[in-house]
């Protein structure tokens, strides 16, 4: 039989579910990162009795026992103290590990208590499997042969740096690790999972690479997999398909991994040495603080106006009077018009509006919650678009669509100047 | 021994890390309530063989299994004839199940396919657990005395319907629950969670209501909860402790459960009838959003301006050209011209106004990162307000806090106000 890893997560708080068990779904996307087949998770309380029957049923059944929580000071801690119960293995005390402690303490100005001391004990024969910014440290141990246990803190971000640091290059030259999975995601708008999928459905049959489609806040993805030995090697099985897929996709492909559609807009704006203003309405600041999201975007990004009432859209914007009359505040004309006057004011190269009805009131039979126009004013002219925006979801989704909406027009708008 | 439940989750994406087990944690939370011991959390994979291991385990231990997913249409949702398997009961179909999938999905222009069939097979004996929401039905089973098994989807909004709406009553309707647990959650702004604990300590210590201190996003929390068979009774429990807490505190508590800064500020201005603009240069947009996130923010939220240069801020906010030269963007001066100058651009009783270094750069030894000043102008005249952010959490947390503050300070003035 093969070997396979098994996730035991100790806390009392998991159960009381105070806390999200992140660290679970971390250790399966790492795992199955590096192709160790895993088949279990358990969640115990802090009870020595319970996490006991859950070593001995792991151990019966896999050779990598990964822990995560209960390393800390308090007498509720046991995860250390009952796997050396559990082996019957002596603890043993570790003077390094209080040095590490007190010298982590004497920075935030604090000293270690004597709770802290049980922190040192670890049973025999067991690594320490060190903690680079908390007080608890781990362990690698083989309490007998054909068994590795990895205990981790339950802080996620201790537990990351300790897993990327040491656990896995351990599992690296152990021979855990042959080939690993290399992924590439490419991301969309204004294309549905549904259409996407159907587009590039003879890549989705593929075996190596694989490609996989999903979809999370309404922006559709593909995921393309394919396990190898190296980074280089994957590039040349996964970079052949990302371009099929580009021609087939065309300009509804966005970016990759990690890119988003304001940081793609503000990459496009910095090469162009253009600038960019907005003018909000049913979003009230929400276009700008995306905007701003992206560090350095202070170079291209001027600032906006927020016209949450007629008088702000006429005053600050210049809209006309008589058309926010005769066509109300949701509609072309007057997104034409917040585009133009935000550009206009502000003296960018671009403008772009939103003007709609986010719910869950205000909406009318003509002028239903979740229509929205987008404005957009250039050197070119200025244009509009309308959206229906499903009201389903709710007010916060319609914010949010009507945001993606904007920036993408604006990149389409940039990218068709391009070609 | 007395009764427990346990929680079994079905599904290869939960061990691929693909999905998050929210499920998990909100399964622990309601077991909390209402006052069921619970003390396993298994997840297995689509396997058959793994299930049935899972499931011989947990009821040799628990009373209550609870499932999570697998109940859906396709080959890979194997929970609802593992479980019948498992305990040799036959599958009966249910031909009322298959009409109510065919309903719902003929209000979305679909029709059910061949797969949806099995949806509607149930172990003998099984009653169905209805799904309001979506296509998978779960059950409630009784397959030998002292045991009752509940099946679930496992997506999020189908399974907490069912769970709120026949599971629970279900519960209390035999037996399980006696008294549940009621909790009140008092949140705190302008105090640390470490200050807070000192400030109420005597009454952490109580058994009945108990008093518990929590923090996230900077954001301080008291939860106050006490077992009781009612919500009245529950009430006469924690009133009397929240009051206490509140004369303690004083302003520092700005809200309960599930108030917000940005609500508790509306209702303020709402009653006043007041109104509100905002001036805004390294939060972006992010505090108008964070007001218009409210519903109804359209009757005190006149608008603002979005400042992230110096020629906005003097164009559009008419902030004195020669301070924003001597003094610098990020000043206190340039953070009380902003205010005063957006309410009057506006014509609102209220401006209020965010100049800061939100990071990664930008900062120097006189103005690092994280350096803040809100301005506040009102009726009475205009004030600021520095604060020095931490910067070790980064562009976000800088600009989130700053929002909080902004709207802290405001909320400080309209209470001033009525004292």
């Amino acid at each position: 039989m093969s070997r396979s890893a098994e996730v035991i997560c100790v806390g009392t708080e998991l159960l009381l579910g105070e806390v999200l068990n992140s660290n679970a779904q971390f250790l399966g996307q790492e795992l199955a990162r590096l192709g160790i087949a895993h088949f279990h998770q358990t969640v115990v309380g802090d009870n020595p009795t319970r996490i006991k029957r859950a070593i001995a049923l792991a151990c019966q059944r896999s050779q990598l026992l990964i822990f995560t929580g209960g390393l800390g000071p308090t007498p509720d801690d046991l995860t250390t103290e009952t796997l050396a119960d559990f082996f019957q293995a002596p603890l043993v005390n570790h003077p390094e590990i209080l040095e590490d402690i007190a010298r982590k303490f004497a920075q935030r100005n604090r000293v270690p208590s004597p709770s802290n001391d049980k922190q040192a004990l670890l049973p025999d024969g067991a690594q320490i499997l060190p903690n680079p910014i908390g007080s608890a440290p781990g362990i690698i141990w083989h309490p007998r042969p054909e068994l590795t246990i990895f205990t981790f803190p339950g802080v996620p971000k201790e537990f990351h740096r300790m897993w990327q640091e040491t656990a896995v290059p351990y599992l690296q030259s152990t021979g855990w690790v042959t080939a690993q999975i290399y992924s590439r995601v490419l991301r969309f708008w204004g294309i549905p999972e549904s259409t996407l999928a159907d587009q590039v459905a003879p890549l989705l049959a593929l075996t190596n690479p694989t490609v996989a489609p999903y979809a999370s806040k309404g922006q559709a993805r593909l995921r393309i997999s394919t396990r190898a030995t190296s980074q280089e090697t994957a590039h040349q099985v996964i970079a052949p398909i990302e371009q099929q897929i580009r021609q087939i996709c065309g300009l509804h492909c966005f970016g990759g991994d990690d890119e988003t559609l304001e940081s793609v807009v503000g990459k496009l704006l910095q090469q162009r040495g253009e600038t960019l203003a907005v003018a909000e309405s049913c979003t009230g600041g929400g276009l700008g603080q995306r905007i701003t999201g992206v560090s350095g975007s202070s170079t291209y990004f001027l600032g906006g106006v927020i016209s949450y009432t007629n008088a702000a859209k006429r005053d600050l914007l210049k809209v006309n009077a008589a058309d926010l009359e005769q066509y109300g505040a949701v509609s072309a004309i007057v997104a034409e018009q917040m585009a133009a006057g935000v550009r206009s004011q502000l003296h960018s190269t671009w403008g772009i509006s939103i003007t709609g009805i986010a719910g869950p009131d205000g909406g009318s039979e003509t002028k239903p919650v979740g229509l929205v126009y987008i404005g957009l004013s250039g050197p070119q002219g200025t244009q509009s678009f309308e959206y229906q925006i499903s009201p389903l979801r709710g007010r916060d989704w319609i914010r949010q669509m009507s945001t993606s909406h904007a920036l993408d027009r604006l990149r389409r708008q940039l990218l068709a100047d391009e070609s």
